[in-house]
């Protein structure tokens, strides 16, 4: 903490606090063991407990999200050779995997990191008959190997799993290793580019959903000290804000050629108000082949994916017509914005 | 699963689902403790995602909710004798200690489960050199003793855990612990009754978010298995939605007498309009004593607690004129609405 806390003790609250997840963790573990298989159900506490934590209410609102899914299943129609085989990243519910077998797919293969998604899109596979062909594994994609688990390299990667910063769930690193072990050589990437892109933003409504000053006479601002640094979504169109500059390129990457890696550039904004801005507001955009580009634009608040909200370390003083200059870096999951 | 899964096929999955978060915090706490302290910070991306998973960002609105401050802080004002001492249940920032102590307590005692805003709180305390009357404490209440934490019973129990459900944060049994082990006899309660509305609401926009059935011609309904069952916030006047019936009383306990226990209870609403119900919306009221009365009600959207939306197990078509009748179950934290 800036004031009075040494490094010592930050290091420990934040040992503290993983000791704690720790051991409530445990406690569920072992009150788990205890229940009687007969009598365990989704619907205990202790399931629901498991399942909010690990399962984000936002697949219901992806799955609802008309638009993505249409744009995902005609690039899926469009983008797979047939008899192809197929690696999707992230089941969620299986629905990609039997969009690829509907497709003509020959074999596809879906990993999905979380246990209960995994377990409920096998259950959705073997309703729709499609054991055969698909094949759902409980793991993270960086944890497969071609030979053991997918019969050797596939011929397409399908992997739909960006959120409203992009790469915050993990684009980076799940596309870095499974182009390396899992594609083809000259295999079809579904994204094959993704790119982000962002305008300057004032919203006193969406900066008090992150930071504080002083509240009935006392200055709480160390609380500042907890807030999000990174990107974060919010439904921009249901605050006051206002936008103080044109959109400009945020990142771009070529999935197939870039490094991927993490890294930092200068982001160049040219200011269409005076003002004073808080944070870079983006939308990604995802080449997936023979035309189709999904995106969540800001005019588009239907789309689940809402605008991501990147806050500015120190806030950007605009003037219009003249250009702001601001720094990013990103790493495998964050993205940080400073002068 | 209610299909094809077998409890032991639900049971595993729970189980490797809190063995992958084990095994996550394992490698954040080891990744930590090779962190040299001097290079530790909150900037560093390994606090950043402790800090993100276990302080929610909710407690910057909650700190920016001018109407809430101000009426706990006339709550203390007013209902806190001279000399008297108090604890406050969930430090957060520090505010509500430090607003017991400027009206007038001799010694607060505050109590904060999350030892990263324990760290903040200290550190807020100190900066206002208020050290010396408030003790922060980096535990649940539940895990107090009055002697050896509190110097014996205290004349004030301040306990503002409450969401937009009213019990979810754990009010019931922290009060129960807290009025039994740690107040003396006929100690003052902040707030000494609790109370939830709820009204009958459809939402096809908001059951969005929440449920799935077919999508692009697969069914894949079997992922509501997963849905959240409890109540969850909302920011109701931002999405479509109807509602079907009168406001109803939900639940209501004096705090200093009730058993405050799990329970049920029927419920029974009037319906105004013919319709399909899909969900209880509900918000709370909470006695601070002094004719004070804290609530988020539906037609204060600036409110940073929403409403809370309960999802009904099943639809309940509602008549104009007709009463609908329900079948609340409540545990300790979640709230079950049945026909």
């Amino acid at each position: 903490m800036p004031t009075n806390g040494s490094p010592y003790r930050l290091g420990a609250a934040l040992l503290e606090s993983l000791a704690q997840e720790m051991s409530a963790l445990a406690e569920q573990a072992s009150a788990l063991l205890r229940t009687p298989p007969e009598s365990l159900s989704l619907d205990a506490d202790i399931s629901t407990q498991i399942v909010r934590r690990n399962v984000p209410r936002w697949h219901f609102a992806m799955l609802n999200d008309t638009e993505r899914n249409e744009a995902l299943v005609a690039a899926l129609e469009r983008g797979i050779p047939a008899g192809a085989t197929v690696l999707d990243i992230g089941s969620g519910s299986g629905l990609l995997a039997m969009a690829a077998a509907r497709a003509g797919a020959s074999r596809v293969f879906t990993c999905e990191m979380n246990p209960l998604l995994a377990e409920v899109a096998r259950n959705v596979v073997d309703a729709h008959g499609l054991t055969d062909v698909i094949t759902v594994i409980s793991k993270p994609s960086t944890a497969l190997d071609a030979g053991r688990d997918l019969g050797g390299p596939v011929d397409v990667l399908v992997s739909e799993i960006v959120d409203c910063g992009l790469i915050g769930e993990g684009l980076l690193p799940s596309v870095r290793h499974a182009r390396e072990h899992l594609l083809a050589p000259d295999g079809i990437m579904l994204p094959s580019a993704a790119r982000l892109y962002g305008k300057l933003v004032n919203s006193e409504a969406v900066l008090k959903l992150n930071q504080v000053t002083t509240v009935s006479g006392f200055d709480v601002s160390l609380m500042n000290t907890l807030a999000t640094r990174s990107h974060f979504p919010v439904r921009l169109d249901t605050w006051p804000h206002r936008f103080l500059s044109e959109a400009a390129p945020v990142l771009g990457f070529d999935l197939a050629r870039d490094a991927l890696e993490p890294g930092e550039r200068s982001l160049e904004f040219l200011a269409t108000a005076d003002g004073e801005a808080q944070a870079l507001v983006v939308w990604f955009e995802l080449d997936m082949g023979n035309g189709i580009v999904l995106s969540n634009p800001l005019d588009n608040p239907r789309s689940h994916w809402m605008p991501g909200w990147v806050p500015l370390e120190k806030p950007v003083l605009t003037k219009a017509g003249e250009t702001a200059s601001l720094r990013l870096r990103w790493s495998d999951f964050t993205l940080r914005v400073s002068l």
